[in-house]
Order: structure tokens, then C-alpha cells, then sequence
């Protein structure tokens, strides 16, 4: 299948680029490489080194004896974004290339607006130029898990029968995004089911739980590693967890340690992801997958870190501090997640086992976390 | 009161500019004075003459004694946002000045582009700007009864409480809008929720029908006239009927003509946005208004400007022709509205009695119309 991976220099893109190539894809990829910019911006890096993105390519091509088709530009150009679909005409496009950092979006107004239109008006021009050169293609998006929030119901995939006032109807479950980057997974979400719905164009709308872990098969070179950003504004609790361990630094665990969401190893991401390219919506569906494997709170999330941790020798105290953000710290959470298994998905890889893998690997890279031991305490306020 | 109007020189914004500063209140306004520019760009133009902005400033400030004050600029540029907001420190800022026409988003990806980040990063700025520098500024933001669509069920004012399966929330309603105009309308609410929660400002979010009508009590002058769009991008299908009969053109009816949606004579949204600016919300509540009187078929609103054009002399004809758009054109509608009459409102104008003033002062105008005969009927499709 003609796959094109927008964001392929990402930590999700270029993962899935070798992920689907592996499998014999034909697979192309764009990307304005912001994400390496704005990680610098904000006085970070990679755990992981990360070559230019010629050389990985290059590196890749080398090792496995396959082509990566790859497209340096900008998806909020939509003479670029149009261009480029209408060179691949791609089958499937697995659009990954958005702005991720909830803390990054919430700085300040620049940033909140840089955030919005880059991820909004990117979007909004791949849906332009499918409509005009690719009208079958499947778009895989990723949405988030962020973008329903914390209600205190059973969260559905996307969209709920209700009874209200004694009729029924079925609609898009409501959303309760909690920072200004997860406000643009929202409006997406919106865009899209409005294109597929005039324009009878195909979509799968990822929510996506936090991804975690940093190796694949694929990786068999560490020049083919993807990125593991740990800072303030780029890492995940966990990925935050997993570096302090490995530099002796307390996890710092923000409130009370209550707050859930669901999780899933980046290796089951890749299936996942597979699993939906491989198998697409018909003609003008719009349809919601909540791709995740466990929920873990944050409380149990260290406690995990900090017992695997253990097992290379590492003795981690946690910290709780002040929460920067503005969130529920003590919450229901109970998303459905069944769409995904019923098309074949099995999860391999458990939270621990992940762990056993991501800490050792950081554990070669210490001193380039340890350089950057001062971008990991939280100073982006939610509310200053 | 000091009430500042974003969008002062528009359709609502100059109406209620007058209107709030003859009650008393000091008002200030801003405007880029974008609607004038693109009415042109779609070649078309008000049926009213519009004097610019300074003039009617002048006119308004000579016959009543009162002064405005304007500030011309940007409010998608943020520096110049948080500046007049600084300035000025307004109790109430009422935020009509987005772009309001959902065939003009449907032009194209630029178009859809333009309305899209214009909207949201206008209303941001906004945000931003209040937190900063009035944090207990009530925020009256225009919306659209367009952000719901035509759901099967019962619409609520904003939010509605449900139960599902076994558990109770209060969630805000889905949203399922139908153009890129009526998405940004959805994403702005979005936004405004999430900066009421963070920030505790205060915030009411009109769902406003279709505004109809173009005389009120200030308007005592033509000079203070306010705009009366027709094109098939800025107008309405009742300003489309209205303009039509006055030049003897058929009323141009898209599809089945059973598409429903609320009224509201000028003078009673005046009433109501009074209404809501005198009686702010709490800290950090973000409430909906449903702001309309009366629901009317396609097909309905047809037969009440046959009719009353009849009174002056006029035959019309009805014309069904195919809809340019996709929407359903036969659907439930029962959308509440009750809070605005909790606070006192009481509607004044029926739709005949609007219509009774807007066609003879049409007919004044006759002549503007029928240049622009060739503007009028539908060339933007929904789907191409």
C-alpha cells in the first residue's frame, strides 16, 4: 500500500516509517522538522541522538535494502501540502505531523496561536488536497485520548446513543480538552468529521493514549533510534519518571498522583497503527478508535519506574510537588477500548516490559540527560 | 458601564454600538474593517449605502451628542489586541468582530483557511489579553445556533445532563456544525471554556439564530444605517428573499425548503445582548444563551416575505432550486431558550412586523440591489 507519514521525523514518524516499510509498504514521509527546533527552543534535546534526517533515511535504506521517500515542507503551505499528495498519491495518509506538547502550547499567546494554526491549518490542508487528488485515501489521524478530558461517565470511541427528553439520536461524545494543544486535537476532530461528511472522504481518528517506550525490532542500529524527550514541555510523566531515575533525580509527581490516563507501548502504537491503515473505514465514514492498553495513575506510574529501576540498581525516591497544571488529581476514568482488538490487536508489550527496555537504553545516554538536568522541573503555569 | 464592541463597524456591531451608548455606556470599539473589503471581494456590496467609519462616528456623535471611540486594527495580531484591551479596560468586551459567512469559508482552502484562523486566533488574542490585563471583563462572545446542527433531539442552552450507562454528568452539548465559517463558531467555544476554567473569566456564549431586519430607534439618520448584505455569501436566505422581491427576482429556495432554524428581529438581539452585558456571569462561569424567538422553515420564511411584500404592491414567485449546500432539509428542531427570558427578555418584533420596515426601506434602495442582481445566486458548492 502507498502509505505517506506526515510528520515522519517525529517520534511516532519515524518509528512507523521503518515499522511499515518492514512490512512492505511503499511509504513516504513529510516533515518541516520543527519538532527538532522547538525541543532547542525550549533549551532541551533527544535523550536519544537523533541524525539529520538524510542520514537516518540513508542509514535505514542501507541496513534494510528498502526506500524511504522523503519531503522536507511545511503542511500549513497548502500549495506544498497539495503538491506533495498529488505527487505520492498516497492510499493511506497517517498524519502524525502535528505539534504534541500541551505544556509548549501553553507558554503564551504566541505560542497558544503557533500551536493552533500549525496544527489546525495543517490539517485542514491534507483534508483540501485529498478532496481534490485523492478522494479514496484513508486519512489515519492522531487525536488523543486528552481530547475527552475527565468525565465522570464511561467514555465511548467517539461517539454515544443517548435518550435525551425521550428521543434518541447518536452523537460525537462531548470533549473536555485540558490545554491549548489538546484544544487543536478538538478542532481537528471537528474539521474531519465535517470533510468526510460533505465530501465523503475516509477517516480514522486516533485517540491515542500516552505512548511510552523507545526501541522497535527495526531499531537495529542506534542511528536508527527515534526520539526520547523528557523535558518540561516534550517529556511524558513517564518519560520524565524514566530520565530522573536514570540520573539519580527524584520523580517529581505533580499533585495528589491521581490523575489516569491510558497508556500503550510503542511497539503496540505500531500495531495499532498497522491495524488501521490495513484495514479502512468505507466511503465517508468517520470512525473513532481509543487506542490504548492500561490505565495507570500517575501514583502507579512511578511506583512501576521506580521497581523496574530497581532492577538495574537504581534507588528512586518520589517527590510530590506543586501541580502546574490545572486538572482533576482524583477522577473517574473508564474509556471503552474494544475496536482495536476486534480488528486484531493483541497487546505484546506490558508497561514493565517496556521499562525493562527504555531505562537500560537510557542508561547509555545518561550524561546527554544529565546536561539538560534543569529543563525537566516544571515552569510553564497553566495559570500564572 | 465600559462596554468595548469587537466588530464595531459590522452588521450587529455598529447597531449595537448605538444602542449601548444610548443607554449610557461607554462604549469603545475595534475593527479592521475586513467585512466591507471582502463583500467587495465577492463583488458585491450592502444594499444600504455605508458611509466609512469615521463619518458615521462623526454623524452618530453630532445628532446624539454622545461619543464612540474607535480603534482601527487587527485583532488577530496580538500586540495591538492586548494593547486596546490594556487601554481602554473595558468591564464588557462584546465579540462580534469574526467573519460571519459560511459560504465565503466554503470558497476554497484559502478561504477555509482564512475564516478559520481569523476566528480562532481573534478570539484568542481576546482570551489572552483579559487574563492579562482585566481578568473581571465579562467576555460576550458571539456564536451561532449553527454550532448544534440539527441534532434528533431536544437542543439544550449549552450543556445538558446525562445519564449513561448507570452514571450522571453534566457535559457540554455535541457540537455539528456545518461549514468551516460554523466550525470556527464551535472551536472558539472550546477555547473560551477551557480559558474560563484555567483563568476564572467570565464568559457568555450567544447561540444566536438568524439575525433578520435593518431599522432601529438610532438609526435616525440614513447616514447611521447599518449594512444589509444579499450576496449568496453574506446573506441570509431572508435577506436573499427580501432583496429578490424588491427586484422583482424570484425567491431562490435551496432544496426542499423544510431546513429550520431560529429568528431574531435586530432590535430584540440588541435587547438580548443588552441584556446578557448588563447581567454578567459569576468567576469563572462560562454560560449559553440560546438567543432567538421564534423557528421558521425555509419554506415558512418564504411565505411570510410573499406575503408582506404583497402589502407594498410586490408579486413574488418562489423558485426551488437545487441546494448548493449539504444539509438536511427535513429534521426535528426544538432548540430551549429560556434563560434570556428569565432575565427579561421579551421579544418585540414579530417577523412580519421586521419585515414591515426592512422591505419599504429596501425598496429605497432598489437600485444598489439590482446592480448586484448577478450576486445573488449560489456559484459556492459544498461539495464540487
Amino acid at each position: 500500500m502507498k502509505i505517506m507519514i506526515m510528520g515522519m521525523d517525529g517520534y511516532l514518524g519515524w518509528t512507523l516509517a521503518m515499522y511499515l516499510s518492514g512490512r512492505g509498504h511503499e511509504v513516504s514521509g513529510v516533515d518541516n522538522l520543527c519538532r527538532r527546533r522547538i525541543v532547542n527552543e525550549v533549551g532541551s534535546c533527544s535523550a536519544t541522538p537523533i541524525k539529520p534526517i538524510e542520514e537516518r533515511i540513508k542509514t535505514y535504506e542501507e541496513l534494510s535494502g528498502k526506500k524511504l521517500t522523503f519531503y522536507g515542507g511545511d503542511l500549513t503551505h497548502s500549495d506544498f501540502t497539495d503538491l506533495v499528495i498529488k505527487k505520492e498519491r498516497p492510499e493511506t495518509i497517517v498524519h502524525l505531523g502535528e505539534i504534541p506538547s500541551a505544556p509548549y502550547s501553553m507558554i503564551d499567546v504566541e505560542h497558544c496561536n503557533y500551536v493552533q494554526t500549525n496544527n489546525i491549518i495543517g490539517n485542514n490542508n491534507i483534508l483540501f488536497a485529498m478532496h481534490r487528488h485523492t478522494p479514496d485515501c484513508h486519512l489515519l489521524k492522531l487525536g488523543t485520548m486528552g481530547e475527552y478530558g475527565t468525565p465522570n461517565v464511561d467514555i465511548p470511541e467517539g461517539f454515544f446513543e443517548i435518550e435525551y427528553r425521550g428521543r434518541k439520536d447518536r452523537l460525537p461524545f462531548p470533549r473536555q480538552p485540558g490545554s491549548w494543544y489538546h484544544l487543536t486535537k478538538v478542532h481537528d476532530s471537528h474539521n474531519i468529521i465535517f470533510a468526510c461528511k460533505i465530501w465523503g472522504l475516509r477517516s480514522t481518528d486516533i485517540m491515542q493514549g500516552v505512548v511510552h517506550g523507545i526501541v522497535t525490532d527495526d531499531m537495529v542500529d542506534d542511528a536508527l533510534l527515534t526520539r526520547f524527550d523528557f523535558d518540561e514541555a516534550f517529556g511524558t510523566a513517564l518519560n520524565r519518571f524514566c530520565a530522573q531515575a536514570v540520573i539519580g533525580h527524584e520523580l517529581t509527581l505533580y499533585g495528589k498522583g491521581g490523575q489516569t490516563r491510558g497508556y500503550i507501548a510503542l511497539r503496540d502504537s505500531m500495531q495499532c497503527l498497522t491495524l488501521a491503515a490495513e484495514n479502512p473505514p468505507e466511503e465517508g465514514e468517520y470512525r473513532v478508535f481509543n487506542q490504548f492498553e492500561e490505565c495507570y495513575s500517575i501514583n502507579e506510574l512511578s511506583e512501576h519506574v521506580v521497581k523496574v529501576a530497581g532492577e538495574s540498581g537504581i534507588e528512586s525516591k518520589i517527590w510530590n510537588i506543586e501541580n502546574p497544571r490545572i486538572e482533576a488529581e482524583d477522577h473517574y476514568y473508564n474509556p471503552d477500548h474494544e475496536r482495536l482488538p476486534k480488528l486484531g490487536f493483541k497487546p505484546v508489550n506490558t508497561l514493565d516490559d517496556e521499562l525493562r527496555l527504555t531505562i537500560p537504553k537510557l542508561l547509555e545516554y545518561r550524561e546527554r540527560i544529565e546536561a539538560k538536568r534543569d529543563k525537566i522541573m516544571p515552569t510553564i503555569l497553566w495559570k500564572k
